[in-house]
């Protein structure tokens, strides 16, 4: 059973609620913003002066490309991607449920987008209106790739949702145009930002054709093997100004053109760039079984999930370049933990498991997924993080500018929109996350309720799930398996539960464990099993070699992390610590957090002595007063919903 | 007793060797570095590439002003303060001992000085070579006042050590140039770096002339007055390009410009400009003896003292704009600490003391002078921080831009090279800090072994002080009054110290005690006065609103903090604790860092699981291993001469 499909329908409350969100509040508002209507209120981006913010101009960008419009190009360089993440997320929601409206607009977009296209397939508004003769000539920061990635990516979506043949053949034709230009038979170059091997790789995917994946290839393989690529181009460049200010003065490692992949083995530069770049490999690897592709990115991989990746999945630990700086480097106030990076390590995660059949990858995609991914936008769907802090106090924000990237409060939008759009369309196809189906294998990697069917020449196999996951770690499934044929389903014990039962057709069963899975074997018929995983508040520390959370820890509830607010818990936050027994109490509740279960705790707090003139007093003096309290813990994915105020994941222990 | 004459000869081996340092190293080397003599090596500063950093090029830039040389100005637009300071220096390092070499090369660069002057007194060497019809017409960036006030300065120095005539005569034609050009009478205008007004306080000192006072008064009072001084200026700047980029930008706290100064209660902005505003102001408020300046000053100091201090004396809390920010807000890896702003904080205290008699103003002047003025220096005399840091990990320098103005090493000169020249003048003029005399009373401030002659209209008073302080806390002064006059001496008793004990002529005397100080009156012949003081190690904590040492202690011996180094005490400072009860050893000890007394103490160290290979784990699974450690702590001020290492001030405690 070689080709098996899936299909998948989500009936969970949680994730329904979600894909509500995109469908009925994302979706639009985001229309609106990307057609400049009304008016978008960004926080100062104090770091970045140079940013844009005024307004998206993305579509208008594309009107004028066409033609349709007079004007300039308006907004960054990459502008055109925030379009092409609107339509892959729209392409995902009528996936799920047909609206007319919606594909209507999507339809107008698609033709908007071809009319856009030159003769010869180039598309990129940018250099399209501005700078024509510039074209591939500044691969280092162009974006040119990226946003032809994003746009397949799009495309392969909205051709498997719609149908609309108009995207794909437009989608087919760029990639033909690169292939020319860059292609092993034209001139060296690979972009800056890594994207379109993903794109290729979606092309590949659905349309079975090779050329993709060997031109993905290509561009992964050739990435970082030259002396000085970017420098070369640099000096022919018939450009003047540089197309995103002081970034050519960038180590080549933030691009990871340090080294050529295959000798990569640690996580370095740009965050979101790198797990592009490891989301293509893999998914390369799997396709073309390359055992050394692959195995940069376990190499890679474990770099990033045992060293420098954040309890609440984030990565990048600074803000200068978006960045990994060294191993345990993980500060909690000045981190940078991008929407768009664990969006990635999603992506990441789900292509590893294609080839390896590994329950961690499971678990830090639900790290990932059920703490920054959700944290980067606000429960109201129209706020959005770009930077997703694991401590916060707004004093810093204002008055620290090494610290005002770090926002206590979501803005309307943000003057470099990638986030919001990439949550979206996350968001919007997550039932593809649910299962890994690999031959006759199909791991269960995400816990939700859900319809789906399988698929293969011999029979199909129907797999119901049950549950209120994470609420409660009861995963009731239902099987059905018609055919007589060869099929395992392997469920994700996840690393966080110190106790899993398994029963099938209500018996006790141990299955076959192994790597973080447990395998059955399905007969033909119906099975029923029930996974019963425990969830229970547990307080976790980091390695002591994390020098920011040293005597510290972390409270999570299955995969979710929680945090304190100040609104919970008072100001200065870091003048509370957890008791030894905290005895932990978890009451469900529904208010301005959505429905929850929070959390709370027997503490201390410190107190500010009455009389404190002095700054600095002798420690033999007297210990400071701590009074008891109740520390109330909520989930970290619904902070800053409430106004600005502070936060911590993590809290002082006894 | 109105006007008493003092004069101090410091016999101190401590500070007789660091004067040594700058007459045998700091001045000749900053002569040669002056001159473009030989290489210079410079870290690269990554977060300031617009920093010229290959030569200094500074008595160049005179030669090319006076038309000796042809040629550019080059380096920053305040690089003649370089040169003015060393001068300074030089003045002070000639008033002690005389050396004819050093005296003939000082006086020939006051010749050179005096030829770049321009025949109206005005005097600048970046705007008489490059852009003359922009002089006083960009005052916010331009430095010309500040660099005339260290001029002033300089030449108030070097007038009283040589008696050069010359000197004195340029500066006092450049003050009337500025005020001319500046004054009541002329455009509305103050400098964007306070400094000419503490210059034209010492001209008004050495000559009496009232009108610069008036002067030094009039940049004072109109400072803030105005609606947007700045931004009218530029609109006329005949310049096209900013003088220091982005400098425009920034908001106008930074320049102590948001408010008047009588309506300033809080340290903002660049915390270098903020002292030596204040030490201007406490000078013209003590002299005028207006009440409303000092209040200013007063509760500003307390702002700065009570809430936004480092324990050792290091101000300014970021590296963005090198400035405060909030109250409470000290982190000791982030901070900037320049060694320039505790230089001005001892000016700062020096003259709050004229006014009022409070031993805070010596106990802060200590701090900042034994720690991070010290630690400006290694102890080679030709290396140097601009920040001074709390902690430090040479991993994070290399790897997280936030941090790459932590240096874990002091470079041979520095771009911006306004601290080593600053460092030289203070310590070469440390002997005008021991006393503070006002009226009848003489207030002893530092205690360093020393002779000192004070003399009025009425007779005269010697002190001689013996002590080898801080090493033992043990102060004799042998005093000689003759004439009957009436003559008080009061003795700061440091707020650190848990015991002081005081005998006069061998009876203890518990003298008239009153806001620090202990007063003794002093009766016409010899009189012999022991003050013992109590030092020894006593761990000091922050008030607990700060965030960044919740849970720690720093250690100090009497005035001098301490610090812990990776070379004493192993890697991953972070994992070391102090036990409740640390057994403190002192060992008065000889090497590397000079002769030193260490301290150690007993505390754990946690050990790094030797599996780690998860980087979360539960704490339920266990406690982390802690083996008992002696901790080996050094003074801050010797930190870094071993090479780069990790260092912390503030250490966990039990």
């Amino acid at each position: 059973m070689e080709e098996m499909k899936i299909q998948n329908r989500i009936t969970d409350t949680f994730w329904m609620n979600y894909r509500k969100l995109v469908r009925r509040e994302m979706i639009p508002y985001q229309w609106k913003v990307l057609n400049d209507e009304g008016e978008i209120r960004i926080e100062p981006e104090r770091n970045d002066p140079g940013i844009p913010a005024e307004k998206s101009h993305a579509l208008e960008n594309f009107r004028i490309a066409a033609g349709i419009h007079e004007g300039h190009h308006y907004g960054w360089v990459f502008q055109d991607s925030d379009v092409y993440k609107w339509l892959e997320a729209a392409a995902y929601a009528l996936a799920e449920e047909m609206d007319e409206e919606l594909k209507e607009k999507a339809d107008r977009v698609v033709d908007l987008i071809a009319e856009a296209q030159e003769e010869d397939g180039y598309l990129g508004t940018y250099f399209t209106i501005e700078e024509p003769e510039r074209k591939f000539k500044s691969l280092q920061n162009s974006h040119e790739l990226y946003c032809a990635g994003h746009f397949m990516e799009a495309a392969a979506a909205y051709y498997q949702a719609t149908g609309n043949a108009k995207v794909l053949e437009t989608a087919e034709k760029l990639a033909d145009c690169i292939e020319r230009a860059l292609g092993p038979a034209g001139s060296f170059g690979y972009d800056g930002h890594e994207e379109v091997e993903i794109g290729l790789m979606k092309l590949y995917h659905l349309t079975g054709k090779e050329r993709y994946l060997n031109l993905a290839r290509h561009f992964l393989l050739i990435r970082g093997t030259d002396q000085d690529f970017f420098g070369e181009q640099k000096k022919t460049d018939p450009g003047k100004k540089p197309l995103i200010r002081g970034m050519d003065q960038l180590p080549r490692s933030y691009f990871q053109a340090h080294l050529p992949v295959l000798q990569q083995s640690s996580a370095e530069g740009h965050a979101v760039r790198l797990v592009y770049l490891l989301t293509a490999m893999a998914d390369a690897a799997a396709a073309s079984r390359d055992e050394a592709l692959l195995n940069s990115c376990r190499k890679i991989w474990d770099n990033i999930t045992k060293k420098r990746m954040f309890i609440t999945g984030g990565i990048g630990s600074t803000v200068h370049g978006e960045a990994f700086t060294f191993d345990y480097d993980l500060p909690n106030d000045t981190m940078y933990c991008e929407t768009c990076a664990s969006v990635g390590l999603v992506f990441l995660a789900r292509q590893m498991l294609r080839s390896d059949a590994r329950g961690e990858y499971g678990d830090v995609m639900e790290r990932a997924l059920y703490n920054t991914v959700l944290s980067g936008t606000a429960l109201d769907g129209k706020h959005f993080f770009y930077v997703n802090p694991l401590e916060v106090n707004p004093a810093s924000y204002k008055y620290d500018p090494g610290k005002s990237h770090v926002k206590p409060v979501r803005p309307e939008w943000l003057g470099c929109a990638c986030c919001p759009p990439n949550l979206a369309r996350l968001l919007a196809s997550v039932d593809q996350y649910i299962y890994s189906v690999n031959g006759s294998t199909c791991l269960a990697v995400l816990y939700m309720k859900s319809e789906t069917r399988i698929s293969g020449p011999e029979g199909e196999v129907w797999i119901r799930q049950e549950t209120d996951y994470p609420k409660s770690g009861e995963i009731a499934f239902s099987v059905r398996k018609t055919g007589d044929f060869d099929f395992q389903l392997g469920l994700r014990i996840p690393a966080w539960t110190d106790q899993a039962e398994l029963r099938v057709n209500g018996q006790l069963s141990s299955g076959k464990a192994q790597d973080g899975f447990v395998y059955l074997r399905i007969p033909e018929g119906e099975t029923e099993i029930l996974l019963s995983l425990s969830i229970r508040p547990i307080l976790w520390r980091a390695d002591p070699r994390v020098r920011a959370d040293i005597g510290k820890a972390a409270l999570a509830r299955g995969p979710i992390v929680y945090c304190l607010e100040e609104r919970d818990n008072g100001k200065d936050l870091h003048l509370v610590s957890l008791d030894r027994e905290p005895d932990f109490e978890e009451k469900e509740e529904e208010g301005l957090l959505g429905r929850i279960i929070s959390i709370s705790a027997k503490g201390k707090r410190i107190q500010i002595p009455e009389n404190a003139g002095d700054l600095y007093s002798p420690v033999e003096s007297g210990t400071l007063e701590k009074k008891p309290v109740r520390l109330h813990f909520i989930p970290y994915y619904t902070w800053a919903n409430r106004g600005s105020n502070e936060m911590t994941v993590y809290v002082r222990t006894e």
